[in-house]
């Protein structure tokens, strides 16, 4: 990525003017065409109505259906819309209705929103060791098959760390053994480029917020035809499905099942704002360049006495996690943020597996975004040498 | 309402200046606070980062609730916030886990959305009867309760007309026979003076961008303690629940058990802002206003040669259904559209029951607000009577 292209993005971003953002795991600074988007849309409803806007604006809810696909390499009719990268995630696990006696296979960096829905489901859940990289170790996966395991679940990214999950080795596992593969995408996309037919995985879950740069209350999903075909959303309304008689009803045939009737189509196009930013940039220019910021503000924190990076895995990405030592991350957090330097802080409820095994403690998250530049890597590294 | 007030409520609408809004049971126009409120934080969030803005505005989104429970009459931990109506509903009705064996009792006006679940859900469903008004019989409800009832579940006001259902004598019903209540307020909600105590109901749902005028993509939802306590979600993730150890969780004791922790913090305040634009004008004054103003629309069509008004119920609300003899509902909203009358269409797909029973066709919805004018019923009034 060019300097010129890295200030114009910038320029395009009113935040950077404003913050040095190191949360792009948590939510990114939105590039102007986003939040103008939004906007501008719920001026519309102001002035028409909340129906009447959509109405108009239907050429360009579609657009964001066909800009998604394009973004994972998939077909219009496999994409969903949804307000969180949960709720898609949701809407794919308990319709597969899992329960005693089936076996789950996951990753050790494991989130706690799926972790808890896999306990819930009162499946055995599994976890698969992970590799010397720490990476989850795909001859272990395979081993670990049998007639009783019903789904290989798992994140691409972790919220807590900087390793790339081998996704596209577990989806070749996966398709081979015939054994749903449901890819957890939220960190990933928008930072990784995607592909679901290389990943081989039967559903991907993604939000607009983190790397996308698209709005909150965002999450998209992506359902091969071959898994959705056998599952009914676990709970339907008259947008998924169609009220056909008083004691009859059938299921949308497209992802759309996994949709509600109702949400913000200002959001939408927000999200599909985004999705549209980053196709114009290219997701292979958006990766190279993530990767190597984050690496430099790993190379840089690692030289400050005291630092601890904390990221495992052979492939890497745009997240850093760090910890200070004498200096409760929290604090770390706190401090960095009087110097108008975001961070986030990460502990063992958002993943008890991981952090259980390697014995971490809260740890501080500082995630890159192309935006990101030299020199604010290298305030943040002055400042965290100043907290000691 | 004076007519001093009506006007400055206009003034504060923007879109009042622009169209003939009689879709308000579709969504209404929102007054400028609620869209200042959701522009503004957006441009914060923008500005900060998605999650700085909302730790800055933890305050006016804790008090989104307390707004909330006192347009309900309910307590602060009772109420949760979701992305739709239906969501809300969903998150209670699926957490009872209804199945075959269990008997629903629901009214004929039953919304879809609904009655698609309770078919999903494999119990019986039964359509308690019409009185002579056409709104639930509460004698039939009663007559029709034994040990394997386990729901009573209705509509307050339908989607597809301006009947009101008795829903502190349904609730009345339930309380005395132990059997969980949930009322759909959707459509209730912002016209009519709801208060949860004298409702008597176990769980209620409602939509923000309906009579409250608040913003699309926001849904409330009020759960009683006591149901709550035995009710674990159907879906869980780490804002419902807390991942405890490897393998434990724990369900959140308040309403939020049924939220999802990623959501539109900007939304939400806007849905805030939309209760506190109401509690400031008063439910009892927007319900007189809305009332009479519906009866007037519904005396001045029913004047039109060929105009048929459908709409049932001893008590009536702001919700006119109509159809124009020889001239099919939906060419009739396309007319008024092109008038800048702003209407809705309604069919059986919405309402199978009711729609089937009473060989309903498709119905023209002209729902009035209270900042709808009097001038404003004339000009649809003279429309439909052109449309001949």
């Amino acid at each position: 990525m060019r300097a010129e292209d890295v200030r114009r993005f910038r320029d395009e971003t009113p935040g950077c003017a404003e913050v040095i953002h190191f949360n792009n795991a948590g939510s990114s600074l939105p590039p102007a065409p986003v939040t103008d988007t939004v906007l501008g849309y719920l001026r519309d409803e102001a002035r028409q109505g909340g129906y009447e806007a959509a109405d108009a604006a239907a050429d360009r809810i579609s657009a964001a259906y066909t800009s998604t696909a394009r973004l994972l390499g998939a077909a219009d009719d496999d994409i969903a819309f949804t307000d969180s990268a949960t709720r898609s995630w949701q809407a794919v696990f308990y319709a597969l209705r899992l329960g005693p006696g089936d076996r789950i296979l996951t990753c050790r960096s494991e989130y706690a929103s799926n972790a808890i829905a896999y306990l819930q489901s009162g499946a055995d859940v599994e976890v698969v060791d992970d590799d010397e990289n720490g990476q989850v170790d795909v001859a272990d996966l395979a081993r670990r098959i049998d007639d009783r395991v019903k789904l290989i679940s798992m994140n691409h990214v972790p919220t807590h760390g900087g390793l790339v999950n081998p996704a596209e080795e577990v989806g070749a596992v996966a398709g081979e053994a015939g054994i749903p593969f449901l890819l957890d995408a939220c960190q990933a996309i928008g930072q990784l480029d995607l592909d679901v037919t290389r990943l081989r995985c039967d559903a991907l879950t993604g939000t607009g917020r983190k790397y996308l740069r698209g709005p909150r209350g965002t999450g998209l999903l992506y359902v091969h035809p071959r898994l959705r075909e056998r599952l009914e959303p676990a709970m339907l309304d008259l947008h998924s499905a169609t009220w056909t008689s008083p004691t009859t009803y059938r299921v949308e045939a497209s992802a759309k099942r996994f949709e509600a009737w109702e949400r913000s189509q200002a959001l939408l196009l927000g999200l599909g704002a985004a999705v549209d930013y980053a196709l114009a940039i290219g997701l292979p220019a958006i990766e190279e360049r993530v990767t190597a910021l984050a690496e430099r503000l790993r190379a840089d924190l690692g030289q400050v006495p005291g630092v601890t990076v904390h990221d495992q895995g052979k492939r890497r990405c745009g997240i850093v996690t760090f910890t200070v030592e004498g200096v409760p991350s929290g604090q770390v957090k706190q401090r960095l943020g009087e110097a108008r330097i975001n961070t986030s802080v990460t502990n063992r409820t958002s993943a008890q597996y991981d952090f259980s095994s390697r014995s971490l403690p809260e740890l501080v998250r500082a995630s890159v975004h192309y935006y990101n530049t030299d020199e604010e890597i290298r305030a943040l590294v002055e400042e965290v040498d100043r907290l000691r």
